[in-house]
């Protein structure tokens, strides 16, 4: 774990419980940074173990593959184990002490709906308040680390089920071919996974959907934790106004 | 009605139902907008004839003062008369014909929550149904001029009351102290209605109270009709995050 | 207007405000209906002739064309006209008179939702009203047809924007080859759309989502006005429950 | 623990946190099934040792009979304790054996509404997640029996605060006066709660008003985790049209 | 119409759609502030002609003498007739009028939910509007009498359906048994309607589910327009908690 | 901790993660009860050792000095220390404890709102489990004081962002000059938190904007858990009804 940036732009730092979330969430929208040249660090806070298909040893190696495909860095933590995370204080707090080292301008984690995977909203909870954690001048476990805070904090929903419905999506454009070529292959090298059901159609259909509804090839839909403040109505000047 | 476009930007177009309700829902953006060099045009609905306070010719004269003063051009249409506004598909067709006329980017409205003057939250729908009508290609009552989509519809609030739930919204950074300065001119021009009620305190009070929930001076929130779409994660990178 | 019943079952009556509404927004329920023998009625409310693309000439001969290939009976009232749709009780009560007439058990309708067509959530709130008025025995303009309950009242969104976000969806599985044939082939009719927006695919997109969230082919949500009543627990025994 | 399925349909799983929780909150919605001939089981994860009212013996006893009057089986677990339950992954796997086990089809769980005992909706969600985990077919701790896919989980409400305010109803009819008979004879063998409260007629009361709603004479409301998926719009034709 | 007061005490202003809507929506409550000494007035907008039961004269008979019973004064006003009401500006400056005349405090009006008969959710938004035309002194219509600012406007919910799902409610203690009993009465003296369904035992059932949610005998639910101002927490210390 | 009630009257009882959270979030309110006789009792569950600023031996000795400003005792105890706190049962009890000695009518406790410091939301649910759990007979950690219903818990909310979507707020009236000056003093008397960031500020805009909206001086906004049970339409005659 050495040197995490590319490039002299603030990281993106994103989180998964398994070893495909990011990718299958949000890929394409990781895909798009990189290309742009910013850095992306990916955490894993599990190898998968739970899961019908794959070993650890497997899924670890496909997680690299494919942050490798995205351009992305990545790490793996342990926190409980696959199928096993509780939302702990301690977690969070050492989620805090990897957003204070990488200090990063935006966050991903996963959505906050309960009715999914159980580790997803839990890993997204704990993230969340991680974020705060890392602001907190006095926590003795951070000490040697100066606070940071973000930017933004945004949600990604690894199913059409976990789109928040109490949060307004910000649709991020990935309609360049070659960043869904570069996302379609980062899924396909969680092999173990796809191979077995068909996530890659899945994300594919829903993105496609949602570049239906804003007139473009492919979107990907995120959900900021916090209200955007902007310089300027001019500043985003896209929205969804097509059927 | 001649040149309305002051630049090459495409203008930001907004409605009131009332000489008053834009300055005292938004006119910290527009002045931001204007200052920026943007054209900015306003169309209002009624003359305030129906307010226990100043009479017709009063109340236009002051929301011309006050549109000068904000770098805004002015029109006033007429349709039922203030207090009288129904929901008619023949205003959304004016309103629509304006759209086509102006060819604006961005659309301010009042917002739809019912709470409030009833007038408001009719405009609102209103103006909506009017963004899509002046899209619609076989319309006969708008055949002269050519089919316009805009970028982007946002509500306004004029109280804390009309601000809805359901969407979330964008703060608008208005810091700068010449824009403040311009806004309270501009809500002063409306000396009918300051000199009766307290509306200058709210709106500073609502825009401070915006701006420490984001760590800045003064912060106006809108509320987008349909999500924004970014081309990058990094377009919009502040957030309320300060408490 | 003569023998709208094909069978002895108690028919479906769908109502669209604009000739292919019914078809792009849940065409694939009614080939499913259809297909299992039941009867199926449209009520279509204008000839599309404020829209972009196609004459109402052209557009009346792809919706009866459509619903032949649907299976369905099809009739044109006049309301307001295209674009021009208000939400009149005459209206409601015009519309009480054709569920007398048709004696349906199960309504269709476009959703509430106003961010669409505004013609849309209009007739929605029309129909809803009408289903009421059918059931009033008093009402003098009905009282030369007995009064009808409706089972059931189901609304189609036929966008994703359109989907009510207040009332869990049921969904419909249609994933019977021939029946996703005949839907896309229905679509098809309505030839001066489709050839200008890319509807079909975001119909089909829609419909595999749904499938895919379900484990099936392809599905279509629907939202029911009143909460079901069920015999017992085991009478639906299938949920969204893949991924 | 021998054998558990009195028929060869798929048996009903039921989950109380106390003795007398499935009885108060859907014990009709159990007479209903069993009266059909499908097995039911209940999982009682408490003795209801921290109630006013009732020793943990005779808690055990008069839920015995309860369940026996209902044509239920019956087992007691050991979480936490009464009032002590923490939402531990412990739990859910513990669940998740027991749903492998018995392998149901459909589920019922009290609701997830915080606002209520607090062990109810800590169960709804230790169960919502055993349902997942009895499904991945890594977990190590059950690796002795397949992983059960469920077709769908329903929430039962204790009390009317305890309702779902974001799922939509189904109303299971239970207007039959043998079942009704049979649901209060139930809740009256929890002798030592119903002789300190009136929880007999507060389950009554609301089992006629949804009786009322739907023009039957009794009904419970249950509430889907997951969009119910139907073969045809005709495979439920009862909704609450009445008033 | 001649003096309404019966109290110096400011009164209360209850509008109804139909003959019958306020005693079987919120009777309780009437007679409960009435048997306390304080006047009501009752506004009803049509004669009940479109229903299925009574004629036209019947149900005037019957609404005076129920609001006899209450120890109401009432009157009739003509809007658009029964089943036939339009949400009209001019009919909100015709209630305007009247609670510009009546000069009262609390205003009750049917709920806004609009999944009931149609004329209710109208009228509740007719009446909503009006309270505030009611304040706004230029409005040339009513310039003979002085503008009137009511105190707080409550909804009442004809049906379950019809209870808000946005506002929190409270609950009006009605436990007294001569209140229940005048009530009771009240609702019988609708005979045309009784007679043909069940209604007394709906608001019966609704009535006392409340009061066992408060641990009293009966209470009714009504539902704020605006949040409430308390001087002190301990203005009201009573609330539902009692399972 | 001998001597808690200062006065016959059921005492308040609040509870603070840190030790400035009370004041901030509610401080005006305390004042205005305190001041109109009532007594006060503040449980502070950290020394907000965590925090940037100030040690916890300061910020124990600003926690005393406000609460005397503000006419309450205090005491504190010790859970998992600041921003390590869990939701944990055994904490329940022993706030359901302090519940038991102290005898409280009304209790004040942080939002539910889970985007804040992750302490607030945890600490709102504790407490709100501990009313719960304080009524239980068969507690046995609770065996030696008897059961304890309270009549209401009061939500407050630290910032704006964790005023509760979900609850209508009730407005407490402080807008005796005196009240906003013993606040005032309290929030300064935490000098260590008021010297880096604006809170005071802060909390008297917000104070003041609801002061506005119900056309009084200051009012504070506070979330009842529970529904309100009035005797009367007439106990609380206020609303917010000014814009």
């Amino acid at each position: 774990m050495k040197p995490i940036l590319k490039s002299k732009l603030v990281p993106l730092l994103a989180f998964g419980a398994h070893p495909d979330d990011i990718e299958f969430g949000c890929g394409g929208v990781i895909a798009n940074e990189t290309h742009a040249g910013r850095a992306a660090h990916f955490v894993i806070c599990s190898r998968g173990e739970a899961g019908t298909h794959g070993t650890p040893r497997q899924r670890t190696e496909e997680a690299k593959k494919s942050a490798a495909l995205l351009g992305a860095t990545i790490e793996f933590i342990e926190l409980d184990g696959d199928a096993h995370l509780e939302a702990r204080v301690a977690h969070a707090i050492k989620l805090a002490a990897i957003i204070r080292r990488v200090r990063p301008g935006i966050l991903l984690a996963p959505s906050l709906v309960e009715n999914q995977h159980p580790d997803h909203a839990k890993l997204g909870r704990i993230v969340r308040d991680a974020t705060r954690l890392a602001r907190y001048g006095g926590l003795k476990e951070l000490r040697k680390s100066p606070p940071q805070a973000i930017d933004q904090l945004f949600y990604y929903a690894v199913t059409t089920e976990a789109e928040p419905r109490d949060i307004s999506p910000v649709l991020i454009d990935i309609s360049a071919p070659e960043i869904v070529d570069v996302w379609t292959s980062a899924m396909a090298a969680h092999s173990s996974q796809v191979r077995a059901r068909n996530y890659i159609e899945l994300q594919l259909a829903r993105a496609r959907l949602n570049g239906l509804r804003a007139g473009i090839d492919h979107a990907i839909a995120l959900f900021p934790n916090d209200p955007l403040v902007l310089e300027s109505l001019f500043q985003t000047n896209r929205s969804t106004r097509k059927f």
